[in-house]
């Protein structure tokens, strides 16, 4: 990172320094397609599985699991690279369709015998998810014990099921616009007795609802007193939340938010965004508050924050070499030298074979009038790998 | 498309037909990563390009360029194909950077002569994209004449920079908390008064302004009265649109969009995709409307529509295969049999390789009750490409 740029922006905010694709050949690739053949439903099946990029092979993810794969992963890959930091980063795997209708789609209706056959299979495909898809990611890529599920429409009406019956499989669910319309609400009363029932640990649910005005005409009070086919998914999703409020001490941490300029079909980016953001809004440490409080002491509060953020996610966290250097450049920003020191010197410790580390480190011996020893960083970190910046600030100093 | 489904679902919504992401043996790939030496500039530079799937060759579409690119291509890539249909689908050529801070700075202040030597670049650097990148780009991939140019932060000044300045080289441009505070709001001054005597034909701008209170605890209002740096960002985005409203008559076509829950580290995402769907809000052609207005002509409601985005993008824009298709079973919800018809018949001939165009004639077909023609429709539809949905309908049809 740049000092003097650093050292202008006055504003401090978090620069991604990964890259957001892993470079093959000249091909910019986010993931790969996998074969699983599931014994339960007899038949093979593709995930794409992305992996984030990161310089220490020890690292584990959290997984997002998203259902229509084929339609969602890469926008959801390009949005968790992009917030990395914001929130944690992840793995995610897109289960791609084969019978949509059938997996994403409950038992069948008792009182409509007319349904086709080939509705129904969505417990037998959440059965697949938890018996074989789940296992399977976990033995195969670096995976932490905690997990998502995210579905739109009727993937969203799968994430519902999934959150009643099948709580043990997930951590957190989205449910974009679920379709809890389904089989005459005949599935949302039998969730809603659910709901009366159920209790929850460490559980999160976040609902996007789309604005029924939109597509309809009718405003959201007229849309609550339509009786039409057309309305019934946003008074389904309505009274479902009407549901959830009526129950606050079921241990679920939960959220809905109304997306006034998106419809049914718009609602799956923005709705993913704020999905994550609310889910992991604990997550963040925001280097800014050192800077309006500067009593703060920076080292309590770090290990109180990664505290919570173990706790609400179930496993040990500590904060990253993006976060210990930003936290080095901060503390330069407040003049507090031996700090900024301790979190560069720490960084080059923990993560050895990272060049902006040690860039980093000189970055700070140049501050510090220490010319030698910022060769030594800069040196080391073109060892590890050449970077025009870094070769600069080294010719710089070489010069004078 | 499975006509049962559809029937069920009632609420008609876009389903991307794409695939998103371009599968080659097991990865999963978004684009390539292409080097172009720039005379200007005396150095080489990448530029990472995605180039939407599509089934028709002769396809064409606008560019959208994005500035920092290592940081936003991935993201930006992934809305692009999750929104195709609501936006026009784009090329994203992604700029990577080699000296960030001195492409993306504008040329140095006369005042100020303790600035580095290695600001300034930014004339430079456009003058490369406009002389060198476009022209690479536009000899290389099926591009249209329509261009966006999108930039956060410095990124954001640069394209402030383009849009007053170098403003034959794009349509539309997105700034994304630009860096106005530069130079002690030198240049600010200096594009204030260039919105007073410029005028613009067909340009358009999008501006995301973040939420100051949250990284530094003022309200909007004190934050405008402050003094300090760490507003000073706000203060000058809110001057400059202030100088927006000022000239109404210059021609310019633009929107600012206040994120309330966003900072400046933070809006890069939400802030793309609102400035995308708002520059695009003239493109999509909602089915809905004929929905709830059957009394409308469904062929001169289209016909205008797609004068106004022709008009809009500056060349001629035909309805796609999957709208047509939409249309198709549109009709069809409305019991307008000869409408739908035309409709899917005018896909297999404007698409013929297209095995969903001819799976969705024979939906039509068994709609219609002409078995024999819906299992010649199904038939070729597999011939052209095996899908499990198409197999199974064939199957079931054959079985009666």
């Amino acid at each position: 990172m740049n000092i003097r740029l650093w050292l202008t922006c006055w504003t401090l905010w978090f620069l991604p320094q990964l890259i957001n694709a892993q470079v093959a050949d000249n091909r910019l690739c986010v993931g790969t397609s996998n074969q699983i053949y599931s014994t339960l439903l007899k038949e093979t099946r593709t995930v794409w599985v992305h992996l984030p990029a990161h310089s220490d092979p020890k690292q584990r993810y959290p997984v997002l699991y998203v259902l229509d794969g084929e339609n969602h992963f890469g926008a959801t890959v390009g949005m968790t690279q992009q917030m990395a930091g914001v929130w944690p980063e992840m793995i995610v795997v897109g289960i791609t369709n084969t019978v949509r209708e059938r997996d994403l789609t409950p038992a069948r209706s008792t009182t409509d015998t007319h349904q086709p056959v080939v509705y129904s299979g969505q417990e037998d495909f959440l059965q697949f998810i938890g018996q074989e898809l789940i296992p399977y990611i976990d033995s195969r890529f670096p995976t932490t014990s905690y997990r998502l599920l995210s579905g739109h429409s009727l993937g969203g009406l799968t994430v519902i099921n999934a959150l009643l019956y099948n709580t043990q499989l997930f951590n957190a669910y989205i449910a974009l616009e679920p379709s809890l319309w389904w089989d005459n609400q005949q599935f949302l009363q039998a969730v809603e007795k659910k709901l009366a029932t159920k209790t929850f640990t460490n559980t999160s649910l976040f609902m996007a609802v789309a604005n029924p005005t939109l597509a309809t005409g009718l405003d959201t009070v007229r849309a609550l007193r339509d009786t039409t086919a057309k309305t019934m998914l946003y008074r389904s999703v309505t009274q479902f939340i009407k549901g959830l409020r009526r129950y606050p001490n079921n241990g679920l941490r939960w959220n809905s938010q109304f997306f006034p300029d998106e419809r049914h079909g718009t609602i799956q980016l923005v709705g993913q965004y704020k999905a994550l953001t609310t889910l992991f809004d604990y997550y963040p440490f925001r280097t800014s508050q050192f800077e309006n409080h500067p009593e703060l002491d920076m080292d309590s509060v770090l290990v109180a924050h990664y505290k919570t953020v173990s706790a609400r996610l179930g496993y040990t966290v500590l904060p990253s070499e993006e976060l210990v250097n930003n936290l080095g450049y901060t503390s330069m920003g407040l003049g507090q030298p031996q700090k900024a020191y301790a979190f560069f010197k720490r960084n080059v410790e923990t993560y050895p074979k990272s060049a902006n580390a040690y860039d980093s480190l000189g970055d700070y011996f140049v501050w510090q009038g220490e010319k030698i020893k910022a060769i030594a960083a800069f040196r080391h970190a073109l060892s590890l790998q050449e970077t025009a910046d870094t070769r600069r600030k080294l010719d710089e100093l070489l010069k004078k």
